[in-house]
């Protein structure tokens, strides 16, 4: 079916139930990264497929929101459906209830599907719009009777992460998660977000591309854990090992009975930005504890097993990406051909050896030459190109392995670089190491650590629009919370968390460059000043140094280069053969040496 | 009376209207910062005079809530009362809703006075609290009754600013609200804080020291613009002068009549930080309006009048400050006394000299030797201690003019410096360098130009636990928003906004060092990546150079600071006498000619 066709049939629909403006996200129940296909309805219905963008559908408008990493991206995929991009990174582009507010005529009914919106979303619209004069309805799917080959949910097998990896056994989680509740006075506490069920209880799943938790949610009570899922997802044996541990296993629909069954005197706790505003209706009886969620912050501080098997892990994974790039450097000078999405290919296959491999950690970027500006770009048929020996190759890339989740980002050069090219790379790489190498006080929050990082860029009149950083789960998503670097971030970096540093530098229409490291938090000193923290680098891959500028860098940055690569091949070596081995030695080769 | 006896009255009174614990603040219904003494209720009960703090009283305890900055003060003030200090900067110290979570039983009742509690607070209180069991009571004011000599409300008279101070009418003033609110579809909007009425009608008041704003509401809707204040203010010309511009002055009382005539139809904006709950209460049927602030933002962009204003004031309150520490230094040289309070003195006299002076903008903070790491030490009778020529002296002050007003702190060498004394004043130094010199885009945060200013005393091992700079009122408050540096700022700085650069370095019982200038943010160029920003310069006063350890800064930071001096002589000498000028041109010689 063409745009026009769906815009069509679901403004007749609009128009029945007299809904003035309706808006479609690709937002599941849990407000999950990746989704199923069956909760791609932005996607359906414009055929943008960016991971950020909500349309918002009129009588005579429809326009799609997004963030300036899908602008070029929705540029195409919007030519001539008659949508307009509405560019919601730029500064003068008003959000969506002020466009509506401007827009849309007084008394007008605005509608969003409930059961697919979290709390977070729905109420923020609500309280706008609202008090502006609109009626919203939050309890219509339209988009569901338009869609007539709309796929069922995913039923994708379990499977269980064994103590000796996950370093801890789900009945200390539980009693952990019990203690916490405890201590806050909360009753009954909702694990809306999948990857909290997948914590607690040491698995994992394999219902959605790229993600590795399910669908499902948690209760966790004082004497109850009741695990809401499809049972058909769970093998007897570990039906059995949960059943062992007081988990109590609920069909996924009886969630919403389970929370009308509590009593009006339930203090309820869930995580409004992963539970749906109609699944929060249903324990609206109840006493609602607004406040940090339990679990989000337990998962985020890793044990000591866990980061060891990160570290393993990384290893292993930076070993991968040097055979990909010994093969892909290889075939382009034996004459062959690599476009991105055979690089792609190869790199998940180089990946894929290592034991424990699930899948990768999201959808590889594979940015050659102008393709390395799209901050997001995604390569598939339609969109693949060749890959010459010339301009500059951006590829982030990630493992989702049972032993950790790995998320790199590297750019090569494909010829002999511009003067440029080299000074957007070393501003970049210098706010990599300021970071890496810095040390600050317990309390310190993302938004502090994100400016340190950017003042390397902006002293150089340069800047980049997406995060500096995010959380890693342990085998889990690529993006995990609490800590966050970035300019709003007003969370605090605490001791044992994994985060990625990733600043960059983007020409549209020439290149882009990004490098990024996963790093872990640990206890630097104390003094009369306080406690400080300093990050421990847990990426080994090597960083280019045909890019570097030397002189761009002080005497500290290019000594802390040097040992980096230094300690990449003293890591690698053995796990690659000669040819790499010499490949990788001669990449690595002190910067002091260069030129 | 003794706060023995003034906990027992309460504690007697508590047990009548079945209170289990007692929250008392010295706030007023908006949340000032500076309030009337009246409002003084948590240090009429507790002894203890800081802007900061929380009482709770229970049947068997009483504990004091304090951010860093008073510790000390606190620790004086509470010995002998059995009020325990709950030291509220510390990591490990549970805020007061975690601690009545631990510490009351279930279904206890807690109470706080809803008159004088602002929405924010209010509803941060009710919606930690009453989840967790406890029963909430706003409704009570039961200081009023055992404060037997409790102070009236003040009557200060207004006087207004000329427009060609101001530089913009009354009347294009609420015309610029007026659009704002159309814009955001808001029918009605109360101005909560007395600052956003002062900018609105081009008055001051004289109710709170320190303070010039009066006690005052200012509703205004499409069609109304209504006053609500003590009539026995305003002059009979300034009355006829705010009738023809179309506002209607109503009794302060009458505020909350005037709420509950809205039409329940209306959308109606308030600021929750600045309104009161029980005021709150009165327009709750309403429909309320999650929206920012109209006026602080309009009001926190200065235009170009207010500006060249602040720069003319800020000229001649650094030859004010440099009349004074001639005086000090000239007194002391010749064997006379000085003290921190006469100092304080001397200082507000050589301000109260210059034209349009109407008072202190804030208690002067005069810390000699250890006095100067308390963050917001006060001098008075008690706390009073000579001044000798050895040791640093801290001191941070400003005036309120109808210019504009200012604030400034500087750290002078009483006698010859110590290492560490240069090392510490060296590197807050360089965090002020850093950020002066800072060019930043479009939308940066106060959070991450607080961690860049910051990384300068970072790397030394250093930090400081008070904020990095704030809004700065014209002639109004010393601090205003809506932008703010500091870790937790998501605000992004505007242009036109003038905002204190003022790192710190603190040895409890030693010494405390901190820097302040004033500074304006300005278009710094415009390339492919964005608009960039920058800061111009406000504050004229000079940076001492003894304390400097040239080694420890570079090359251009040496320049910069040789640079700020020069500026300074050139700018101040003209208001200055010879030996003053001969002072002042060798205070600012060059960092490359010290030593």
């Amino acid at each position: 079916m063409q745009v026009a066709e769906k815009l069509s049939s679901l403004r007749a629909l609009m128009a029945e139930n007299d809904v003035d403006a309706l808006i479609v996200s690709n937002t599941d129940p849990h407000n999950n990264e990746y989704v199923a296909d069956r909760w791609r309805c932005r996607q359906w219905l414009s055929h943008m497929k960016g991971s950020n963008g909500t349309v918002v559908v009129t009588a005579n408008w429809c326009g799609l929101w997004t963030d300036s990493r899908y602008y070029e991206t929705a540029i195409s995929a919007l030519e001539g459906t008659g949508i307009e991009l509405m560019r919601a990174s730029d500064v003068d582009v008003p959000k969506i209830e002020e466009w509506m507010k401007k827009e849309l005529s007084d008394g007008s009914t605005v509608a969003f599907n409930g059961a697919d919106t979290s709390v977070t979303q729905a109420e923020a619209w609500l309280e706008s719009l609202q008090p502006a004069g609109f009626k919203v309805r939050a309890d219509l799917d339209l988009i569901e009777s338009v869609w007539n080959d709309r796929p069922q949910p995913p039923c994708g097998k379990f499977f269980f992460v064994d103590e000796s990896i996950s370093g801890e056994s789900v009945e200390s989680k539980i009693s952990r998660v019990r203690e916490e509740l405890k201590k806050r006075k909360v009753d009954a506490h909702l694990l809306g977000r999948t990857d909290e069920s997948c914590w607690l209880f040491n698995f994992r799943g394999t219902d959605i591309e790229h993600n590795p938790t399910p669908y499902c949610y948690t209760l966790v009570t004082s004497d109850r854990v009741m695990l809401f899922v499809d049972g058909k997802k769970i093998g007897d044996d570990d039906r059995d090992r949960l059943i062992a541990a007081g988990v109590e296993i609920c069909d996924y629909a009886e969630v919403e009975g389970a929370l009308r069954a509590l009593d009006a005197s339930t203090r309820l706790l869930f995580v409004p930005n992963h539970t749906s505003y109609a699944l929060k209706q249903a324990g609206d009886h109840c006493a609602r504890v607004k406040d940090r969620a339990v679990v989000t912050d337990l998962k985020g501080v890793k044990n000591e097993t866990e980061v060891a098997n990160f570290k393993r892990i990384l290893i292993e994974d930076g070993a991968a990406m040097v055979r990909f790039y010994c093969w892909m450097y290889e075939t382009l000078r034996s004459g062959g051909e690599v476009t991105e999405l055979s690089a792609s290919r190869k790199l998940e296959a180089c990946r894929a050896e290592i034991d424990g491999y699930r899948h990768v950690s999201f959808e590889s970027i594979m940015g050659y030459g102008p393709d390395g500006s799209l901050n997001h770009y995604s390569v598939d048929e339609d969109s693949d190109k060749p890959v010459h020996l010339e301009g500059l190759f951006l590829i982030d890339s990630g493992g989702n392995f049972v032993l950790g989740t790995t998320d790199t980002t590297r750019v090569l050069p494909m010829g002999e670089p511009t003067e440029l090219q080299k000074a957007d790379y070393t501003s970049v790489l210098r706010a990599v190491i300021e970071l890496i190498t810095l040390e600050f006080p317990e309390g310190a929050t993302g938004a502090q650590l994100d400016g340190i990082c950017r003042h390397a860029l902006w002293a150089n009149g340069r800047n980049f629009k997406h995060g500096t950083g995010h959380g890693v789960g342990f085998g889990l998503e690529v993006h995990e919370g609490p800590q966050n670097i970035s300019g709003v971030s007003t969370e605090k970096m605490q001791l044992g968390q994994i985060t990625t540093i990733e600043p960059g530098c983007y020409r549209p229409g020439q290149w882009g460059i990004r490098i990024e490291n996963m790093v872990h938090t640990v206890e630097s000193c104390e003094n009369e000043f306080g406690r400080f923290f300093k990050f421990e680098n847990l990426t080994f891959c090597p960083i280019n140094v045909d890019l570097v500028e030397p002189s761009l860098l002080s005497a500290e940055q290019i000594s802390w280069l040097d040992n980096y690569n230094a300690e990449v091949v003293e890591k690698l070596s053995p796990l690659l053969d000669d040819s790499q081995q010499a490949w990788l030695r001669n990449e690595c080769r002190p910067v002091g040496a260069v030129g």
